[in-house]
């Protein structure tokens, strides 16, 4: 097994290519050898080998240590030194560099090989003993830290972490010489410094520092492998989706010292503007320093050029002015880089007393508006082809294009009062509300506001609508705030369990933190932070570009994209978003949230009915209101189809929950307060998200069916005497049986004969479905499709019944599932795919064995999730449907997932 | 397609063997010609027939009239009558006859063929006028009811039913003629009303009564067909699980008469005695009556013979004393019969003016009792053999042989106040009290008493097991206080809707009854049935061959049958009643209903514990109690599995919920009471059912998990020292994902290896296993089974999760469901095969694939139904696990299963 890869001297044994091998970095360092670049010599050592390193107990693989030998000796020969020489000596770094860029999050040592016979050369090469001794305290530091203590296990004798302690002492020698700074310390001072710092790792640890610089080499490697399972790694890697099994591969490497004087310096640049994407080399660097200063942020960095200085550095020297040679020679490698990767990239370099070294390059990091400006510009440029360009952007930074967002400048300089869940995307700001009522006040006074509160339910819409924000205490991404929110694209932080609400004082306090109605606030959805004050916004211009690019999607995109919208006004701002139908609209929504409106009060009269005669004639009262909602949201996707769900939440949501509500409907509807208290109580369920509601309520209330059914019959058939074509579907929610669909298809059957034969029209065009919620209906669609011509995957409660998981109570455990690596993420946002999705695609098979041509869609909240849709795209689904917001971002990862997966 | 087959005349084209297409009585008609007993002539028309209508739409297939225009020539060959004739007119009847006996459900019409042509010259040929026209009397009130306005769905003019109108024509009659009973009409009366009926039927529906025989007879068939789909054959089909597709039989048989004078009778009776199976003859008859009389209970009627005789029917004389020839001949019978089945029979028998007519046989239904007497009685008769003995009791009929009951004889004659769902079984009765406390209270007083309540939760449990009974006004067969009762095998009754309790007034209210605390109360938790006062019960003694039976049945059972208990003391129990091992442990059973106790007292202590070290210091207090529980338990199994299911309900159960107890708690532990209410409502849950519960709370704090096992293992190594023998299994419940077992398992070894080095033991025989309960653990079965050494389905969260029924809120809609035949069983009392079935499948075949001998077992509810058990078998379960008074109905379900299905 080879397990080695050497690099340097214009050629290297691996290339770009080899990324899962050799990690991104080794990789990497590779190409550029190829490029002619210069990169110092190493060698990298595989991700293979740190697997096998793992799956051994944590031991070499035998064949390893002479592989490194020679990568060594090639080293050497290609620097023109040697390792633990007494003469010309070679110091190397260690450096992880997993598959995918993991910054930070694991641990490097530099220096290595500095030892008693290699410092005195050291010293005699360079005739600098100050840099020498400076590098060598600093080697000690950090093997003792990440080596000898990390990696090797041991515990400091006084607890405290040998890092800490030997920072504490460094501290304390700088106050004994009374120097403010490192660079005050003299050569002798670092060496003195030095030597208490072996005896004190010695004390601490048990054993000394080793002088051997081979043991260092082999300590460095083992360390870095071991920092893949170090605590930081493994929780980076959750939130990725980085898998354990991946490894990091080492890459040691010769070392150059961007601290050698005036003439030495080191930096990072990216070969466009990440923040914008326009095509400009934009970069920092420090003179005299070395690379983990300029990350460290203690000194404010230079500006590479002219199209860097902004207001913080343009009094700093650009690397253009000072050492222009340089700056044109590494103007040259960027257009040799974006030539070879057809890509922006991210470099770090070196200057050695003058010469530059490239210590390593990948593709870089950029914002939403960055991705897509170099997407189209290359398309332009002819770098990339149009399959690329679509690529390019990943799905979800759309969200910023379409939502303002928190200045980004200034924001790096706010402390937040609280943290919570982001929730609704963008940033929102206004004065605290307490109360759906003071939200619809505070917005018909025109003062912008936030919603605050405990959590939010379906009393609170109305004012959760006229809120520029909601902030709330619980809740986790897929409560009802949260799916409220994301659902209108609106700003929202959920979960922010610091808060404190007082309704009685009108008063907020988070920490040390109080405020009360009235105060302005501001959150950024987006991270799920929250301000106080009014903090500055960017304003959401729609990127010129964006319509150019989404049409490009839409050439490669083959699956459909809907939306879920419950109003005409959301069905037309969807459409405008490229949705092709909507996916689900929830025939309740009328009812939520407008306590004095008719219908509302209507549905509460029937609720409270005492019999089939009395429920008959009040929802006779309430067909109109139906109808209009479902005709008008008809016209406004005219052509296009519209999933209208049958009523299904529960009856006693809307039931009025405060006295007031309860006494005002009492009122209204002559009876006595405690009727509705009665009827409230009966309704009440231990479980209602398992309880009477979807096709349940269609079962035992029939008629409530029909006069749905009856409202979206003659709104269409109106529609097609005006001369529209419009396409209903039914949809019956809640099913676990295929007997729940042929009882409601025979009411369908009558009122459609019913409805053709008052209207006189020959048919209506429309489709009856069910929605694919429940597991035993996923385990019986081949029953299912004997009746459903399309079946529709409520993901939110299928997640929730296949795991026995209830959104709103995952709060308890759910940051537990995914610290400890139960879960590697929340089902709620993204697919499960192998339990989840294992019910998706049984149910999709059984129903194509019935009805080949079945239609298959999802409507639940991850239809916007970019994952998901790529595994719907799999499935050979017919279309997502999700929130309006969420359409463009569909879109472009139903594209991508074409382009990947699709027939080529 | 032959649709018809003749039988009579010692001779028959079926045989008993044919029940599935001629029905059972068809059946048992044909078979009784082959033994050469005296039936009358005729011919069954077959269920294929019937499907084959429905099919159709309501229309006979074309081949049909042939086939019964034949077979009514061979009948009236046979007969020597003549159908339709002037002169020697041949009647028939028109009779249901389903596979399965649906007594009563469906539709029959008697005396066809009576016209203007036929009656002169059955005038002529009985020479009995007031016969004659009292047969046409009836047959126009039957025939208008069942085939014109039922069948053929005509609309009375009034509204309403023919039926109904023509009984209250007769009763005005009736009036006019001053006559109190029918017998006192004259012929001349009943023709003049024969008559008026006529034209009755005419005005009403519009249409004549069909003289013309043929019309009658198809009419006949016609309506026997659609009364299988009649209101009542539909919901008797529901309750007794019989498919739809079955459909009935007709059986066209000439027309025997027992009200022909006093030398003509009608009976009924058993070969054995039904009730205690003692091997006597059985029966009753009427003089001068038709079969009908002696159902409708309008005379009291005569014993058979001196062995049916008893305190209501001594003084009237037996068949055997009044017509000792014809009984003899009947005792013939009754012996060919007994032979030919082997098995107690019911039959039915006409005598017509002397003449002896079999008209119906069948397996006869029994007692519990009964059963089991006859099983052991016919095996030592060497009438059948070990299999049939044990085919021969239904499991469920156990029940009755393990509780005692209400006298079954004064019952008949009691009206309930109120009525339930029968969620316990058995009788039991005493004072009405309201609370827990007072359950308790009167327990102590050693005073009886019937808890009765809204419904129950857990802090009621020391009440109801107090109590002698429990009646709930809420709740379903599954809610918490019927699971309790079967747990425990007492006596409750459920979901009585109708009272309303106050606890204010101390008072319980259902229709016009008021009680009062103090009050007698009885329930009969077999029926669900409540009533006033002290009734008289049948001790539960013992059947002395229940011990022989049961050898029996564990000589053909190769399934095991393990216990769900949670205490020594249910333990051992449980294997008087031949429990094999636990098959679930609730280690939170300790917890429940000791308001008083310290280990519930420590529990809300660590629930309101603040930090991880508060936790585990009142853990380690809670240890001992725990370690005592369950030491005891696998003691009391010692030798057998017992199967430790970790804490497994949400933890927010244990907070107490009533304010005093509150305050009590916060006392105790020096608390602020608000502590507790903050507590309490940050661990409230939506839809706790699919909360913070089971391995989920392992998760978060893995030091609960790590007491329990640790008392696992420690009980363990303490009876191993003391040369016992304990088999632990530990159950982790509510997993999803393996990686709960993965977590759930490094503490187990972590202990286990701790355990090991502290006792000086080698090693403790254990395994660990999970629950298989959220449908993502079944569908991902093969990667649990690579840490699970045994899956137990917990069927009732199960079940819950598949449907996303939520078993505490089906009360809302599971009536209609099963009313309106959208599921044919609640699938909480017996397991949904094809949904949740299809799941377990699916488990068990992918955890077989990775273990091929894991240990597969069930412990939910339905472990004790027989439906269940046997689909258990189907799966090739090493177990199933019931509570203890279900164990016997277990194991004989499991022998028959084994014998039905084993491999020959």
């Amino acid at each position: 097994m080879k397990y080695v890869y050497t690099f340097g001297g214009k050629s290297a044994e691996g290339n770009a290519k080899d990324k899962n091998l050799l990690g991104g970095k080794g990789a990497n360092l590779a190409e550029m050898c190829h490029l002619n670049l210069p990169v110092p010599a190493g060698f990298t050592v595989t991700t293979a080998c740190c697997t096998d390193y793992f799956d051994q107990g944590g031991r070499f693989p035998a064949e390893l240590e002479s592989q490194v030998l020679d990568a060594l000796r090639k080293t050497e020969a290609t620097m023109g030194m040697k390792y633990g020489d007494p003469v010309n000596p070679l110091l190397v770094s260690c450096r992880s560099g997993a598959r995918s860029s993991m910054p930070g999050m694991m641990d490097t040592v530099l220096n290595v090989g500095l030892s008693s016979t290699t410092i005195p050369a050291m010293i005699a090469k360079t005739q600098n003993p100050r840099f020498v001794w400076d590098s060598y305290r600093r080697l000690i530091m950090m093997y003792a830290d990440v080596v000898m203590e990390k990696a090797e296990g041991r515990d400091p004798a006084k607890g405290v972490g040998i890092r800490k302690l030997l920072d504490t002492a460094l501290d304390e020698y700088k106050h004994v010489k009374k120097c403010t700074s490192d660079t005050e310390l003299t050569a002798a001072n670092l060496q003195e410094l030095a030597e208490s710092f072996k005896r004190r790792v010695q004390e601490e640890l048990g054993v000394p520092f080793p002088d051997d610089p081979m043991k260092q080499l082999w300590g460095g490697i083992g360390a870095v492998f071991k920092s893949w399972n170090g605590k930081k790694a493994v929780s980076y890697r959750r939130i990725e989706g980085i898998p354990d099994a991946w490894g990091t591969a080492v890459n040691v490497q010769a070392m150059v010292f961007g601290n050698m004087g005036d003439t030495s310096a080191t930096g990072v640049a990216f070969t466009r503007n990440p923040a914008t994407g326009e095509n400009t080399f934009y970069g920092e660097w420090l003179i005299n320093a070395q690379g983990e200063d300029v990350v460290a942020g203690i000194r404010t960095p230079n500006p590479l050029n002219n199209d860097t200085k902004n207001a913080q550095n343009d009094h700093l020297q650009s690397l253009q002015e000072l050492m222009p040679d340089t700056y044109k020679q590494l103007c040259g490698i960027r257009a040799v880089l974006e030539k070879n990767y057809a890509d922006m990239l991210d470099i770090e370099f070196t200057i050695q007393e003058g010469t530059l070294y490239m210590l390593q390059c990948r593709v870089g990091k950029r914002t939403g508006t960055a991705a897509l400006n170099m997407a189209m510009d290359m398309l332009q440029e002819k770098i990339i082809d149009e399959k690329q360009a679509v690529l390019r952007v990943e799905p979800a930074q759309l969200d910023e294009l379409l939502h303002p967002i928190l200045d980004p400048k200034i924001e790096k300089g706010l402390t937040p009062f609280v943290k919570g869940l982001p929730a609704g995307p963008g940033a929102a700001a206004g004065v605290i509300v307490f109360t759906a009522e003071a939200a619809v006040a505070s917005f018909r006074a025109n003062r912008p506001c936030i919603l605050v509160r405990e959590e939010t339910n379906p009393e609170d819409v109305e004012g959760m609508r006229a809120a520029e924000g909601i902030l709330t205490a619980r809740g986790g991404m897929t409560s009802h705030a949260a799916l409220v929110a994301r659902g209108w694209g609106k700003c929202c932080v959920v979960g922010a369990g610091e808060l404190h609400i007082s309704l009685e004082n009108q008063t907020v306090r988070a920490g040390s933190t109080v405020l009360k109605a009235g105060d302005v606030i501001t959150l950024n959805g987006t991270k799920g932070h929250a301000y106080v004050g009014q903090q500055p916004m960017i304003a959401a211009t729609e990127n010129p570009r964006f319509q150019k690019f989404m049409a490009l999607v839409d050439k490669f995109r083959t699956m459909g994209v809907r939306t879920n919208a419950d109003t005409p006004s959301d069905a037309a701002l969807a459409r405008t978003f490229g949705a092709e139908g909507i996916g689900l609209f929830r025939t309740e929504h009328m009812f939520y949230g407008k306590d004095s409106a008719e219908p509302l009060f209507l549905l509460r009269k029937m609720i409270l009915s005492g019999s089939t005669a009395e429920r008959k004639a009040v929802l006779a009262q309430l067909f109109p209101f139906m109808k209009s909602d479902i005709k008008a949201t008809l016209l406004a996707m005219d052509g296009l189809p519209v999933t209208f769900r049958l009523l299904d939440p529960p009856l006693h949501e809307f039931i009025p929950h405060s006295q007031g509500n309860r006494e005002d409907l009492a009122k209204a509807l002559g009876i006595d307060i405690k009727e509705i208290e009665k009827r409230g109580e009966a309704l009440k369920e231990s479980n209602p998200m398992m309880g009477h509601r979807g096709v349940r309520l269609g079962v035992t209330y029939p008629e409530i069916s029909e006069t749905q059914i009856r409202a979206i019959f003659e709104s269409a058939a109106e529609l097609i005497a005006a001369g529209k074509t419009p396409h209903p579907e039914i949809m019956i929610p809640v099913t676990c049986d295929v007997r729940e669909l042929e009882f409601s298809k025979k009411i369908i059957d009558a009122v459609y004969a019913d409805v053709l034969a008052r209207t006189g029209l020959k048919s209506i065009t429309y489709h009856l479905g069910t929605m694919i919620e429940i597991p035993r209906a996923a385990l019986l669609a081949d029953k299912m499709a004997s009746i459903a011509e399309f079946f529709s995957f409520g993901t939110n409660d299928l997640t929730q019944m296949t795991f026995g998981f209830s959104r709103d109570d995952t709060g308890g455990f759910m940051n537990d599932y995914l610290q400890k690596r139960i879960l590697d993420a929340d089902p709620f946002q993204t697919i499960d795919q192998s339990g989840v999705g294992m019910l998706i695609e049984i149910a999709a098979q059984k129903g194509r064995q019935v009805r080949p041509n079945i239609k298959i869609g999802i409507c639940g909240e991850q239809g916007g999730d970019p994952a998901s849709v790529e595994f719907c795209y799999r499935q050979g689904m017919t279309y997502v449907s999700c929130s309006p917001y969420r359409v463009p971002i569909a879109r472009v990862a139903a594209a991508q997932a074409a382009i990947r997966h699709g027939k080529k």
